[in-house]
């Protein structure tokens, strides 16, 4: 029985509480958070975890084997660091760090006390990425063409990281698990609106070896909620729709090639088959809780988890590329280490 | 009476011959087509035009006031160059031409001549782009914060232009006619995914003078058409839909303001007022019939057409500047010239 | 060649023109209406078909082969009569005819003379019913349970007939084509909202032989346009949108099954297959031109039409039991005759 | 401080439980549930609430004031009687009961005994129907002439009580409120699919004194979840969609007026307003808690209820001539009392 200690009880926090609860293999002993309030909503909810005033006191709690830390991205690199060489095993929220060399130095101390770091890639664990990653690995969707995102809605500011922090980390790391080239160069464009914060609207694009691209557009300042994906193969293409509660994944068989016209010199007509679409049955399980019992699994068998501390520091680079790349108005970033090798 | 002659009588001459026919003023008089199948088509559906075989022929009749280019782009300036040489007003389809130097001279020559120059900027003469564009005027969106739209579908491949000059044309127009700020700058990622084709898919970035952005997603590879704007102000919202048959233009009464959050150190919540949505009345008369009454009434007023020249020029420029930023994987192209005037 | 007369140059027979003479076969030689106008417009648009400012005219006129009746409903069995009459081939909009009485002569009328007579049930042409009634001729549905359409938006209204004779009969005419067990009976309900008119909106019960029953909403005033057909069967159940411009027929592989609930004495838990979805690639030609190609055929063959006479007067008999029962507030009207035998 | 004692753990009982906790004036003291399984998670959850293994037993327990039954609708009944001969307030769940007979005796013992008698219709407190109460009361859209409304999905069957008992219940506890007329009339068709249970599938007609209408079809065997009403008045008209997560009430300023068409002796054309939709901010309260509140506002103040018995009889008298006329295919059944009396 892996013994779990949770750090922040905020907006997330409550729902790790509640899938590590009814997690085999898992219970939740402690729960820290700053705020009294929220320790005593906690306690109300789960009498049984002890609460926490301080991150440093849940950490030096004996009976915690694992900590799971979901405080505001800043504090992540510190408190990990402070679990890990406490020699508690770390599960972190996405985005792992606020820039690559904190990632590399949790994986670093990680590995040093062979202890699990695993980063909350949620997305990858969900029925609709699942079926995704099945049809790529199954090939098919063919030859993989463009990945192209759009994540908007109206949304909560931050004050130290931009907007592609925030959203564009779920496209990072279901492209980190699904797509079988490796990521070269950034570009990204992005605008603050309002004085003295973050960028609130990105458009981030991703090059990758083998001539395709991803893009994501994100945006805290959207009228509709939209969480609309196209991933396109030369043989298949998906429409990924996490808005729609029923057929999220639609899968159109469709494909083109290229013919020369015969009515006109300048064009060329795209011959293609129009064929069904189907929209494949999703395994509706909660994403949330497959990703719990992957960190117990990881702990208990003594292996890396599947969105380990590599997968949460190649995510980070491309964010830290991204947000490097808005500053000069789109000028490319190269990546030149961190990447996913590739298939 | 302007007596018409249109050269071009493929996918969209039709549609221009149509409109110019039942558009009050104007007669066509002459079709010219290089394809001899085309040219009978169009002597059943209109035996009273003369049918010329030879762009050149129809650009010397003398029975012909004005000439209506809509044949594939790269053939545009060298047409519209002659017919404003034999006296003629022109119209040209969108984009006016393949660059800007060729613009400019075009722009010159109906100067010199007096001759009326309009660019087929269509979708400025919809009733959803006009309901817009008074919503903006009026000032009712607040200060314009971005715009961001999605035009893709499967589509037409064409050999010289990428798809840029194909799909984001319409923007741009839209834009030139609507935004209040001058563009400044521009960034734009694409991919060809054909070897020896121009890219297929293309994401633009515009940079303007007042801090805000606009933003082109373009693609001939998509499973699905979408054509979806938003417009966002610092007071309303608009989502432009135009795949919609009914309700094209949605206002949200939406408005954000920036406060810190009691609640996290690190993250700001955006306050938003949550008002009512509306779906104004548009003008349901087709687009294309307002934009050749329009090239009617420059010519018979002695004026310049709404979209004229400058305005294809200015859209030309950007759509250079895209294509060069293209070949830089995104790097930042400065506009330094043809830039609209800042309101 | 068959030599056809169009007799009705309103809202429908120009589509009926244009589908006549380019389908194989035919020729329109000549189209008549009561209305200058619109003789004269179509004189503009078809100067070969000789003018007939009267019916009349055109049914006696000897180089008339066949005459195609596109005129209001209560007109239709006076023309089809003095057409069969005269020795032509008759095609009718649907409805056939006013009343059961009137389509039974008229289908006797054609068999004494040896005439085919067709009634123009439109949809069982489309690709859309067409791929259905492929789905239920193979058994993939399993036994049939119900069909339930709605198909409303602001309409036409109309003098004598009711809002069914105008929505309802397409349903009808869909149902008598691909539906297994004959219908036994009919309910209606409706209502009158402008005195001195025809219901405007209905709801029309029909229950057939093997316990299934078909419901349609049909409905003049309605502020969105619906035109939704659900096909339930045991196995698999259709949805048919005919708004939709893509995916027009969706096929859920559902089922269900009854098991007693273990949790509660009085409730059964439905066990169902929540299974793929998929939408089959439909043939998108003009449901019109192959109707138009039906009747040449059967004209050039000597046999009766796929929607033939007998067609209309059962689709003509439910609409007259149907408006009965309206009288009755729902009382139920048996359906003694004319019923589709059972498969 | 209301004490309240909940009857049935079960589907819809931990929503009761949640809500009166939450309700300022009232405390859940008991909890009672048949199944030890259901009771004791009731007690992980509400540890402070007596767990009561049977109804009798929480009914004569002197500390609760009042009890809230949510058990299956057969038991209602029994249940509510004897709750109410024990002196307490009581609030049931909709449909009040079985037959009209049962409803009234419960408000006469109601009445003698001074006590409260409410009928949980649910959505009468939500925010969409309080805005279309709101447009009706204030005469926004003119006369009243349909209400039509779809509630279809795959559901939960139930043994003695057919589909309408289910669903339609909805809609006429939303009638119930909202609409000025009196209802006369009932005419209902449906179709049991499956032996020895009641209809899955029912189409129910109801009609007013005003010549209005309203039509629901409920369905426990549909592919996908509708949940649409149309409301059609003379002036504007209201599309509200439930599954719709935004903008779930629409209004479209369109009304009809019939005028003569010059074009057609046998039709005359709608004259309509084509004018904006809105679509109003709703109060997103959950309307479970409004309903929560009301019933502690009428204990506390001595009133009746919003929806009480008499409510909770008028909807049940509707169901009951609605079962009936479904055996006779329609027949319609004439409502002699109970009614609502005109406004």
């Amino acid at each position: 029985m892996v013994r779990i200690g949770v750090i922040g009880y905020g907006y997330w926090g409550p729902n790790l509480v509640r899938n590590f609860t009814e997690c085999a293999g898992a219970t939740v002993v402690a729960i820290g958070d700053a705020s009294p309030e929220r320790l005593a909503l906690a306690h109300r909810r789960m009498p049984s975890a002890r609460g926490a005033a301080s991150a440093a006191e849940l950490i030096r709690d004996p009976e915690v084997d694992a900590v799971v830390i979901a405080t505001p991205v800043p504090t992540h690199f510190e408190l990990a660091a402070a679990a890990l060489a406490a020699g508690k095993h770390v599960f972190v929220e996405k985005p792992l760090t606020t820039n690559s060399e904190q990632a590399r130095r949790l994986i670093d101390l990680a590995e040093k006390r062979r202890l699990a770091l695993m980063t909350g890639h949620v997305f990858v664990y969900s029925g609709a990425v699942r079926k995704i990653n099945d049809l790529i690995q199954a090939n098919d969707l063919g030859e993989l063409l463009y990945y192209d995102s759009v994540r908007i809605n109206l949304g909560l500011f931050q004050k130290e990281l931009d907007v592609m922090w925030d959203l564009a980390v779920h496209d990072l790391a279901i492209l980190d698990h699904i797509w079988k080239a490796a990521p070269v160069a950034v570009s990204a464009t992005g605008v603050k609106h309002f004085s003295g914060h973050a960028e609130d609207i990105a458009y981030l694009t991703v090059f990758y070896a083998d001539n395709s691209i991803a893009h994501v557009h994100v945006n805290w300042l959207a009228p509709v909620k939209i969480r609309r994906t196209l991933i396109c193969g030369s043989r298949k293409m998906v429409v990924y729709d996490d808005v729609e509660t029923a057929e999220k994944v639609r899968v159109y068989d469709k494909g083109v090639s290229i013919a020369h016209s015969p009515e006109a010199e300048h064009q060329m007509r795209v011959n293609y088959r129009a064929g069904d679409m189907f929209a494949p049955h999703l395994d509706n399980a909660e994403a949330l809780r497959a990703e719990a019992q992957e960190f117990i699994a990881s702990i208990e068998q003594g292996r890396k988890p599947l969105t380990d501390g590599e997968a949460g520091l190649r995510v980070v680079s491309i964010l830290e590329a991204a947000s490097k790349s808005v500053t000069m108005r789109g000028g490319v970033v190269e990546l030149n280490g961190d990447r996913k090798a590739a298939i």
